[in-house]
């Protein structure tokens, strides 16, 4: 099982934040350390989160939060300020924490808007990872990060492809009566000249090739310019 | 060149966490089509965002603000409402996105926040792509889904430059010069019904979207479609 873990977070709205991204992610076990706001249960602007926050467990310190996870994972807009703590990127570190979740409990930790993760916070991490914001603007809003940091681990799970099939293409058969409809029009318009006849005709038949048409826009094309075609 | 597109946001606040995500991950060109709130600039909560929201451009359609890009993507919490509009994994998205975005302009396109993007907003759309949510809860938080986004963008770099040159695309304003050619010529033609003339115009600019034309092979169309509709 997946964990959130949020430390010393101050705003009861970053609280309420989390909770839903957890909720459109499927995670529900939200961990708080000493948050700021014993009320944040309240929180009632984030749509949907109120069953996370309800079910939300609070904390007095981050080594009883995390004391039933195998793997804790902290989290941090800057380069670890802890040398000897092995950085991940969040690629990486999304999948382990899916490696590990199979086999027990993972807790994802965040620290507090202002300040993130402390060395003491960072010390009780198997590793850290960091979201790949730029340097000029490397802090992310709470709920934002948790959000992004939720997606990446529930993109491998849904790995599926897309569910809606690529479609039929259009095959050159149809491909040449389109082109021959789009000529006939053309000439009946007088875009067509005799000295460039040939030419246009080339460009018309590499035109329809390059226009990617499945089967059923190429019907729809034809019955347009059929239409067009034998205009009066 | 990205574009994030907020659609008739109703929360000022949504906008600025929109253009922190946005500054977070480098992407600075934010446009907005009927805000609701026209002092959005002054939101001053979401840290780092100042400049995005000082630059962003305000538009009155959908249409105008997607004028110069030649992929128009929409995002949506559900499975796409719209059956003929194709459905692409967020990881798909990312893949087409960031190979566009070397050759043109890219527009990521959200809806407000009650309803998501419209049927009317989404045939402005080369495809749509949804964020893998639960099903129990698949609507987020607009600026958490713009963050999710820009990082599944991010996370790919710019590491690798494609070896062949792509060519350049159409962009929307002349897609929509092809759109409206077409139906003048499908309107002298006898083919677009009272009855159905709606349902014919929706198809019609679903149907440009889908061509994948290069910018050339548009003016080309163009051209043809105009002297089409032209004749006498």
């Amino acid at each position: 099982m997946l964990r959130v873990v949020l430390v010393n977070t101050r705003n009861p709205l970053n609280i309420g934040a989390a909770a839903r991204a957890m909720s459109n992610f499927g995670v529900l076990s939200l961990r708080l350390v000493n948050p700021f706001e014993p009320s944040f249960r309240e929180a009632k602007s984030a749509v949907g989160a109120a069953p996370v926050l309800q079910d939300a467990e609070v904390f007095a310190s981050l080594a009883e939060a995390v004391a039933d996870c195998t793997l804790v994972v902290g989290t941090s807009a800057l380069e670890a300020r802890n040398p000897e703590l092995q950085a991940k990127s969040l690629q990486e570190a999304g999948d382990e924490i899916s490696a590990k979740m199979r086999s027990g409990n993972v807790a994802l930790v965040f620290g507090s808007e202002k300040r993130g993760l402390s060395n003491d916070d960072l010390n009780h991490c198997h590793f850290v990872t960091r979201i790949p914001t730029r340097e000029e603007h490397g802090s992310m809003n709470l709920g934002q990060a948790v959000a992004v940091c939720l997606y990446e681990i529930a993109r491998r799970g849904s790995s599926q492809p897309s569910l809606i099939a690529a479609p039929v293409l259009a095959d050159a058969a149809i491909l040449e009566r389109i082109n021959e409809s789009l000529l006939e029009a053309l000439k009946q318009s007088g875009y067509l000249k005799p000295s460039t006849a040939q030419n246009t005709r080339d460009n018309v038949r590499r035109l329809t090739r390059r226009l990617n048409l499945s089967a059923e826009d190429a019907e729809l094309l034809l019955g347009m310019l059929r239409k067009i075609a034998r205009k009066p």
